[in-house]
C-alpha cells in the first residue's frame, strides 16, 4: 500500500528548499557511481556537489536490476528523508527484445499489437529496474527529412491517437502500483516537434494555434486521456516560445484544459537551451521561465539546481511553484509504490528469465510480420521453393536492423537475413555485401555480381544505417545512397528477378529504382526477430498486411506531402488535367509515389456495396456505414479497411479526406465480410477560426477502401446537427 | 477638377442595386468588343448579359490607347449614368520596355532605381490607356520552388518594404489626379501568398498570426503607407480561411488597424474559388463570404453579378456592405479624374513616342546592370579584349530574356547576348545553341563543341525558360535541366576558361556546376536591354554590384533556407562543430551556397572601424553606428553596405540577424568613406506573444558588412528603453 496523501503532504512540508529542488532535477546515472577522476572533474565543472546528488529526484539512462538496486540503496542512504529515486530510461520500441520501429508498428494498423509490444518492453524494463520509460513518442510527422519520423507512428492524427493510447495502455497496464511488470509512460514531445522546419533536427516550428489543435495536439491528448503519467516537453518552439518555457502549452492547454495532473519533464538539456533559443539571457532566467511555464523536472542540466533557490529568495518566483512540481513528483513515486519498495520490479533472477526470452522474441517477430509493407510485387513473391537465391547488399549479412533507440539491443546477436534463410534450408542461399551503406567500391560490386550470377533470383537487402535516422539524424537527401543505387543497377543488368528488401527509418525517394525491380518489401528496422519475419513474408509463410503510416514522395521537392491535405482553390483534377493555372508542379505530379494507407498483399481484396443507413444511437441520429470486402485471391490474408470522411464545406478549409475509423480483418480465399462503421456527429467536429470545436451542417462524403486513394464513396448530410442520408434530405 | 464628395454621394444614391453590383465586377476586355460567335457563346454560358457589361465597373487585360478609347466610348454610351470604366492590367516590371524581373530589381538594393522602373512602366501604361497596374507584388518568399518568387523582391521583410514603397511611389507619383503619366498601383497578394506549402502554386499557407505580422504583413503595410490605392487578395488561405473570404485580414487588419480606405480586388477567379477551397457550398455563399470579408471588386468570375442582388433581397447581407464597396470604387475613379476625362492618359500619338523609347530602354539597361549578381569569379572577368569567344547555350541567340509578366514585351525584338557582343565588335564572337532548355541531343552538343573549340573562352548562356517561373510555374526540382548540365560538363572538358551567364526566375541549385566554372554571372531575366547590360558587365564597362535578395540553397533538401532564421536551442557552431546533437543535416551544411546579401564586384571592399556612439535624437537616446568602407581594389565600384541587428534575448525567439538598414555607395579605387547609421529604439521592436509590438531591455548586437554572413559586429544595450553602449552600461 502506498502512502496516504496526508503523509505525502507532511513529507513535502519537511523538505528544505534545496531538497525540493533536488527532486526537480534529473541527473545522468554516472553521477551516482563511484566517480572516476574524469567524471568527478566533470561534476565539479558543472557545479554538482555530492549533496546535490543526494537530493536529486530521478536518474536518466540507468538499467540492469543489480546495478540499479545498488544505486538506489546508496541514494537512499544519502537522502535525508530516504526519498526513493525515479529511474527513467529511453525504452521506445523494446528494451532488449527490440520490436519494429514505431513508424513500422504504425504500419501494422493494429493497436493491440502495439499494446503488446509496450507490455513486453515494460516487463523487460521494469524487471531491469526502470520505473519510467520515455515513450510513446506521438509527434505527427509530414517531413521524411526529419530523422525522428522513425519514432512516430506517422502522418495521421487519428492513427497516432489510437496508437498513443495503445502504447500507454501497454506500458502502464491497469494497476501501475501493483503490477510490477509495468512502467509509467512519458508521452513526448509536447508539442509539435514533428513539424521542425526543413525537417532539420531541433529547428523552429511555426503554425497557427488552430492547426496545432486540429492536427498536432490530438495524439498527446489521446495519451493523456489514456492515463499517461508523464509528459516531456519538446525542443522546438511553439509559436516563438520554446515548449519548455511555454506557459500556454504547459499550463493553459495541458493543465487547465486537459486536466493533466502528472509530471512534466524537459527533454534533455532543454531548460538550459532557452539561452541559445534567445528567450533567456542566462541560465537563471532559463530556470525562471521553465518553472513558471510548469516544467516539473529539468533533465540533464542544472539551471534549477543552481538558480531556483535564489529565485525564490529574491521573490522572483513563488515557492508554491516549486511545491506544486515536487508534489507531483512525490505523488508519482508514491503511485509507483516506491516509498514501500524503492526497487519496484528490479529483480536479478527474474531479469535473466524475462529479458529477451523466447516468448518476447516471438512477439517481436509477429509484430515485424505485421509491420512490413509490400510496395511492389510483379508476382515474383512469395518466393517459389528450391530456388538458388543471392542475397546481396549491406543488409544481407548485417544484424544492425534494430533501428535507433535500441541501446540495449545487440546487433551482433541479431539474426541476419541470410542467416534466417539458411536456417530454414528451403533455398540454396548465397550472399554478398555488394556495397557499404554510404560507400562502395568496384571490388565489392564485382564480388556481388559474381555471387548473383549463380542464382535464379536476387534479393537486394539495401537501405539506410540505423544512425541515419533517429534523433539528430536529419537528411537533406532522402535517396538510397548512390553506391547502393549503383549496386541495384548492376544487379538489374543481370536480367534476373530482383526483389528489394528495404531497411530504413523514413520514407525514401524510391523513384530511381522502383521501375527496375520486380518486388519491393519495405521492412523498416524490423527488430530482434526481423530477419525471420522477413523470411516468412518473402516465402509466404506470412502474408504482408502492413499499410503505410506515412506517404512516400516521388521526390524530395514534393515535401511536405500528406494525404489529408487541402483542396486549394484551384485543385488539380484527378484525371490528370492539363490546365496550366492549377495547383501543381511543372515537373512532378502532386500525388505520392505510395500513398498513406497503401500496402499490397499476396491476395487481393474487392470492395463493394458501400451503403449508409440512418440509425438512432443514444438518442441522436447517426449513420451506419456498411461495406462488403471479399478476398478475391487464392490465399488467406488480412486487410486494413479504412474509412475516410470529407467535409465538403466548412467555416475554415477542410482536408480532402480524414481517416476516421479502420478495421483490420482476416479473410480466407473467397470469403467475404460485411463491415459496419458508425458515423456520429462528434466525428465531424473540427476547430473553427475562433477555436471552437464543433460540426457544421452541410454535405459530407464517406470513403471506404484499402488505402487513402482508391476508395468507394457515398455522400451524406448533417442537417440541424442530425446525420441524414442524401435521399432522406431530398424528401 | 474632380467631383466633389457630395456629388459622388448623389451619384451613388442614384444607382440601382444592379448598377452598384456592376461596379463591383471586373470583366475581361473581350466582353466589351463586338463579340464573335465564340465569345458571345461563352458570355451566354457564363450568364453575362449585355446589360451586365454595360453596368460593369472595370476591365482586365486591355491596352493600347486607340482600342481602349473606343472601348471606353462604347461603354459610356451603354452605361445609364455614364460612369467611366477603370482599365486595369498586369504591368509588373515594365509595360513594353521590360525591366529586370522584380527579384532581380531587389538585387540592386536601389529603391531609386525601382522607383524609376515603375515610373517608366506607368508612363508607358498610362499613355496606352491603363489606369491601374497590378503591382507591386510584395510577397515575402523563402521557397524557390514557387514560380512567383520572380515577381517578389525576395526574402527580407525590410528590403521588401523599402521596395514596396519605391514601386508605389514610382507608379503613382505625388499627384495621381493631375499627373497623367501615372497609374494607380494595386499591391498584391494580400496576404502570405509567398508561403505556399511545398512551394506549390495556390497551395495552402499556414503560420501563426505573430509570424505573419512579424515577417509577412510588413511589406503590404509599407505599400499602403506609401499611399497605394488598391490591394489584391491572395489565392491562398490565411489560417484556414482563404484571403478572399478573410474578415480578419481584410477588415480587422487592413481597414481597422491600417486605416486603408482604397479598393480591394480579388485575384482572378478567387471569389468563385471559395467553393473548391471548401469554405462555400456554392457561388452564392462565395459571394456572401467575399462581400462580408470586404472584397470590393470581383475579378474574372460572376458570383457578385449573379447572387449579390438576391442576397440583399433575402436580407442575408446589408445593402450598406455594397454601398461601402461602390463608394470606394467611385472614389478611386474620381481621384483618377475619370469623370472629367475617362480616357485619362490614353493618347495614340504620344503612345508612339513614349512606349519603348530609347530613354526608357536606357533606363532598363541601367537597371539590369545594377540587378545582375556576380556569384563567382576566379579572375577571368572582366573579359580581356580581342579574344575569340564562343557563346554557347539555349540563351546564346535567344531574345526570350524578358521573364514572366512581360505580355507586351517582344522577345523577337529583344537583342540577344550574341548580338550584343557582335554589335560592339570588340571580340570575335561565335555562338551555338548546344542544347534546348529542357531537352538536348548529340547533334546540338557536337555543333557546340565544335564552335567552342575555336574559341579562347566560353560563355555558357544557360538557364530556365521564362515560363518555368511566374504564376503556375512551381518546380519540384530546382536544378538546371540535365541537358544543360551535360552541355556544361562537355564544355568544361575542353579545358578552356568557362563563364556561366545564368538566366532564371528563381534561386537554382548550382552545386552541380559551381566548382567546374571560372565565373558565374546571375542575370535573372534582365529585360529589354538585358543583353547589352550583360555585355557591359562581362567586359567591365559596368562593374557588378548586385547582391542577392534571396538565398541560394546548396540543395533542394535545405528548403526553406533564409538568413533571418532562428538560432534554435542547439545551434550548429559556426566553426563547423562536429557534435551530433545539434541542429543540422547529416549530409549537408546548414548554410546557403550563396547567402542573402551576397554578390561580388570587380573590386574589393574592406570594412573597418565599426564603432558606436550614443546620440540624443528627438529627446531619446539613440546609437550612431559608424563604419569605414574602403575600395581596396583597382577599379571603381559600388557596394551595398548592410546593417543587421541581433536581439540576444526576447520574450519570443529572435532571429539570428535582421536587416535594419543599408546604403549603396560608390567608391573610387583606394577611396574610403565613413558611413553613419542611426539605431533607434523603434528599430528594436517586435511582436510579442500577445501581439504587442514593442522592444525589450537587454543585449543586442549590430553587424555591418557586405553580405549577411561576413560582418563586423559590436554589442549594445537597451536599458529602460534607452539605447546605451556596453561601456556606458558597465559604469
Amino acid at each position: 500500500m502506498n502512502l496516504e496523501e496526508h503523509r505525502l503532504r507532511e513529507l513535502l512540508a519537511q523538505l528544505s528548499l534545496k531538497e525540493k529542488i533536488g527532486q526537480m532535477t534529473q541527473l545522468h546515472s554516472h553521477f551516482y557511481q563511484d566517480l572516476n577522476e574524469k567524471a568527478a572533474g566533470q561534476m565539479m565543472k558543472m557545479g554538482v556537489t555530492d549533496e546535490m546528488v543526494g537530493n536529486s529526484g530521478s536518474v536518466l539512462g540507468a538499467s540492469g536490476a543489480g546495478r540499479i538496486k545498488k544505486m538506489l540503496k546508496n541514494q537512499l542512504e544519502k537522502n535525508r528523508h530516504h526519498i526513493p529515486l525515479l529511474i527513467m530510461a529511453d525504452v521506445i520500441h523494446g528494451y532488449k527484445t527490440i520490436f519494429p520501429i514505431p513508424l513500422a508498428l504504425g504500419c501494422s494498423w493494429d493497436p493491440t499489437l502495439a499494446k503488446r509490444a509496450s507490455e513486453v518492453a515494460a516487463r523487460e524494463a521494469s524487471v531491469s529496474g526502470v520505473h519510467v520509460v520515455f515513450a510513446p513518442m506521438v509527434d505527427l510527422v509530414r517531413d521524411p527529412r526529419w530523422g525522428r519520423v522513425m519514432e512516430s507512428t506517422g502522418e495521421d492524427p487519428y492513427l497516432n491517437s489510437v496508437f498513443a493510447q495503445a502504447f500507454v495502455d501497454g506500458f502502464q497496464g491497469d494497476d501501475l502500483k501493483n503490477d510490477l511488470n509495468r512502467t509509467a509512460a512519458c508521452v513526448k514531445h509536447f508539442a509539435g516537434y514533428g513539424a521542425v522546419e526543413g525537417g532539420r533536427e531541433y529547428n523552429t516550428v511555426n503554425m497557427s494555434e488552430r492547426q496545432m489543435r486540429q492536427d498536432y495536439l490530438v495524439s498527446y491528448k489521446s495519451a493523456i486521456e489514456a492515463g499517461c503519467r508523464l509528459i516531456m516537453t519538446a525542443y522546438n518552439t511553439v509559436d516563438g516560445i520554446p515548449a519548455t518555457a511555454n506557459h500556454w502549452l504547459l499550463r493553459k492547454v495541458l493543465r487547465d484544459e486537459w486536466g493533466f495532473d502528472g509530471v512534466t519533464i524537459s527533454d534533455s538539456g532543454a531548460v538550459r537551451e532557452l539561452v541559445p533559443h534567445s528567450v533567456a539571457a542566462d541560465e537563471k532566467e532559463a530556470a525562471m521561465k521553465a518553472i513558471e511555464a510548469g516544467v516539473d523536472i529539468e533533465m540533464g542540466t542544472f539551471c534549477y539546481m543552481h538558480h531556483l533557490e535564489r529565485l525564490v529568495n529574491e521573490h522572483k518566483i513563488l515557492e508554491s511553484r516549486i511545491d506544486e512540481a515536487v508534489w507531483r513528483i512525490l505523488k508519482l513515486k508514491n503511485d509507483l509504490g516506491l516509498f514501500e519498495n524503492p526497487f519496484r520490479g528490479a529483480d536479478e533472477e527474474k531479469e535473466k528469465r524475462v529479458v529477451y526470452c523466447r516468448d518476447h522474441r516471438d512477439q517481436a517477430q509477429k509484430a515485424a510480420e505485421q509491420s512490413c509493407v509490400l510496395l511492389k510485387n510483379s508476382g515474383i513473391l512469395p518466393l517459389k521453393q528450391n530456388q538458388k537465391l543471392a542475397i546481396i547488399g549491406p543488409f544481407a549479412d548485417n544484424g544492425a536492423i534494430l533501428g535507433a533507440w535500441s541501446w540495449r539491443g545487440d546487433p551482433n546477436a541479431t539474426e541476419t537475413l541470410t542467416a534466417a534463410f539458411r536456417s530454414e534450408k528451403i533455398f540454396k542461399t548465397y550472399s554478398s555485401r555488394g556495397s557499404g551503406i554510404l560507400e562502395g567500391n568496384r571490388e565489392l560490386l564485382n564480388e556481388a555480381i559474381k555471387t548473383a550470377r549463380g542464382a535464379n533470383l536476387i534479393i537486394a537487402a539495401v537501405g539506410e544505417a540505423s544512425n541515419m535516422s533517429g534523433e539528430a539524424s536529419s537528411r537533406a537527401h532522402i535517396d538510397l545512397p548512390e553506391c547502393q543505387l549503383e549496386l541495384i543497377r548492376e544487379l538489374k543488368a543481370l536480367r534476373k528477378p530482383l526483389v528489394i528488401v528495404l531497411f530504413n527509418g523514413r520514407p525514401l525517394d524510391l523513384t530511381p529504382l522502383i521501375d527496375d525491380v520486380d518486388a519491393l518489401l519495405e521492412v523498416w528496422y524490423p527488430g530482434s526477430e526481423g530477419a525471420h519475419a522477413v523470411f516468412n513474408l518473402l516465402t509466404g509463410r506470412a502474408n504482408p498486411s502492413g499499410k503505410l503510416s506515412m506517404s512516400f514522395p516521388r521526390t524530395i521537392g514534393q515535401i511536405p506531402i500528406y494525404y489529408n491535405c487541402y483542396n486549394t482553390g484551384r485543385p488539380l483534377a484527378e484525371n490528370g488535367d492539363k490546365k496550366k493555372y492549377v495547383s501543381k508542379y511543372l515537373d512532378c505530379p502532386n500525388d505520392a509515389l505510395f500513398p498513406f494507407g497503401f500496402g499490397l498483399s499476396y491476395t487481393t481484396f474487392e470492395y463493394s456495396g458501400l451503403s449508409l443507413a440512418a440509425v438512432r444511437i443514444a438518442g441522436s441520429m447517426s449513420v451506419q456505414v456498411t461495406v462488403c470486402v471479399r478476398n478475391s485471391g487464392k490465399v488467406a490474408g488480412s486487410e486494413v479497411v479504412q474509412l475516410y470522411i470529407r467535409d465538403i464545406s466548412g467555416e475554415v478549409v477542410r482536408p480532402v479526406k480524414e481517416l476516421k475509423a479502420f478495421k483490420k480483418i482476416d479473410l480466407l480465399p473467397g470469403e467475404r465480410k460485411y463491415l459496419h462503421f458508425t458515423i456520429q456527429e462528434s466525428m465531424l467536429r473540427y476547430y473553427h477560426s475562433d477555436l471552437t470545436f464543433k460540426s457544421d451542417d452541410g454535405k459530407f462524403e464517406v470513403m471506404v477502401g484499402g488505402d487513402s486513394v482508391r476508395t468507394l464513396h457515398v455522400p451524406f448530410v448533417l442537417s440541424r446537427g442530425r446525420l441524414v442520408l442524401i435521399h432522406d434530405e431530398a424528401k
